[in-house]
């Protein structure tokens, strides 16, 4: 059996050919008359027509596909911003072709090239750094781009992120209204846009809500990692820094924290209260269920995938930042300090059993 | 500036442009020797030489892509399968389109449509139903597939996937040392393999063990989920069954029992032990821990891409199904049940409170 072209289409509809090709190509349809692109359809589907987009993107230089690079799909973090983005554009006509990086920049810069060659007409990025050379490359050659959760400093580019600014103020004011004081922060990677954002936003919250200011109670993380939350607990543990609640960069750091909290045997929430960030999934299970900052990943990643496609059909418009907002979802990982009135009133609450330490 | 054609690359390494091809495609390499195949990689960078998969595709009809068909990404069992087939794919120059169909059929043959207008060169299938239409169609009509997880009862397609068997007779033995009799099991849904051999597993375990035989025992859930697995288990309560530990068909079963269990005031491990399957991320990390039936689900998605790039080198091998080995990973969900003996030494182990109920 021959296979059907697009030319047997249009005779059965009664068309011109660039007709039925305008009709049966999601980019275009909206150009044919509603009931000549149904007339198309119908005779496309009786003759069991099915479109060579290879072919097509030759002509047009349209492949149909949108590369997604991200650091490694098994963060949970991706999981739901990916289906964001595949879920727009699938229903736009166009497939995601994802690439894991692991932050390697020559691993990004393998996977980035690999993409190109299969001719991606856009490229959505989650594994933006504040200095990323690749980036502002790809900026020059005027490859369409968004920045998914993440900035770069130095180059004009579309990005779509959460609110983190008003999440850590949020998270912030929920402690001290607890009545925490002294709150550590385990601040993410300073190559990161959210790891400085949100260092810069519990600065901010510290001098707004009065809680105390010392530096000592901020530990830099290298990586969003369980790993690096339990050794930057354990840092603050061992110098002998006091305080009565964590505000961790994100869940993972958090998750981190729980761990080395127990390791010392101290517990959260009675001992220390724990605040992550970004509501991955399951949190709500922990032990104890984990107090977080939610952000809505499948929406950013939709709205990355509908900026992108803004950006393809009109190239000249400007490199816009859309922030969707967080909220605090509260859980058994917060309550009030231990306090010891009766002995000193005046002092900060200390963490029991840390004052003879370091 | 005008770009490099392979003739470029050719003339500068000094070869032929048909040597120069198989030296720069993944899937020819071999066939020139390394030391030529070195030099037109080198003379390829210098030139800035990219190879356009697109053309290429045209003359082999080779698209260099693989469908990968899940139910959805937000199920952290596919993560892990989905990077290994990735990185099992992209060393061998190949790279994934991932769609998602929320296990439903008409999403997933409209999915898979769009995939072969792609024209991608083999599909995954990790959504396979027992009983599966449009799985046989794609047999019969010649396209490269494999199961990963899953397999279908009527076609021979190559499957890769975890000795569940032997997973849940671990599971079995480990809450029969520990002194259980009663052991409900929430088993998964009876459209899929998997439910049903872990079913069946159960089943053989209960003859080997000594293990109470009780229909009753047994709750069919409609899906892999939280809610399915509450559900289950508050319709077990309801009844009034006697049991005192639940081995669930997989972990999202298991932490909705942690939720019903609650729900009526019971305590895991202590009224109830719970045993999960899959041991997905954060399980370690749950109120309590829980214990679960490992599965190596990153090499069972690099496996199943070995299968597929075998399976395209050579058609007629034939349909393989690999099993790899799971582990019991034994946490805080499973302890000895209550027991009064002084009371009733012979009768099983009963829920304590239960008695009256239903």
């Amino acid at each position: 059996m021959r296979s059907m072209t697009l030319r047997d289409v249009a005779a059965r509809a009664g068309v011109h050919p660039a007709t039925a090709s305008r009709a049966l190509n999601a980019q275009t349809r909206a150009l044919v008359n509603d009931e000549t692109a149904a007339r198309v359809s119908r005779a496309a589907a009786e003759l069991g027509y099915r479109p060579n987009p290879i072919a097509r993107s030759l002509k047009t230089s349209r492949s149909g596909s949108i590369g997604t690079v991200i650091p490694d799909l098994n963060n949970p973090l991706f999981p739901p911003i990916v289906r964001g983005i595949e879920d727009v554009l699938s229903q736009a006509g166009y497939s995601a072709l994802i690439v894991n990086t692991d932050n390697d920049a020559d691993r990004e810069a393998a996977q980035v090239a690999s993409l190109r060659t299969r001719q991606v007409e856009g490229l959505i990025f989650a594994t933006a750094r504040l200095r990323h050379p690749l980036l502002e490359q790809l900026v020059r050659e005027g490859v369409a781009m968004v920045l998914v959760n993440r900035k770069v400093e130095s180059a004009a580019i579309p990005n779509v992120g959460c609110d983190d600014a008003s999440g850590m103020a949020a998270a912030m004011r929920h402690l001290v209204e607890l009545g925490h004081r002294r709150i550590a922060h385990l601040a993410g990677p300073r190559s990161t846009s959210t790891g400085v954002i949100r260092l810069r936003a519990y600065r901010q919250a510290i001098a707004d809500t009065g809680a105390t200011a010392d530096d000592a109670l901020i530990e830099l993380c290298d990586y969003w990692t369980e790993e690096e939350g339990a050794a930057a607990v354990r840092r603050l543990l061992d110098a002998g820094v006091r305080f009565t609640a964590i505000l961790a960069g994100n869940d993972l750091l958090a998750l981190g924290a729980y761990d080395a909290l127990g390791e010392r045997g101290l517990v959260c929430p009675d001992d220390v209260s724990v605040v992550g960030f970004n509501d991955i999934r399951f949190m709500d299970k922990l032990r104890p269920p984990l107090t977080s900052v939610r952000i809505p990943h499948y929406e950013i990643g939709a709205e990355a995938a509908r900026v992108l496609l803004e950006r393809l059909a009109n190239a000249t418009i400007p490199a816009k930042s859309v922030l969707l907002p967080p909220s605090l979802v509260v859980r058994q990982s917060t309550r009030p300090p231990r306090r010891r009135r009766s002995r000193s009133p005046r002092t900060s609450p200390a963490l029991p059993g840390l004052a003879g330490r370091a």
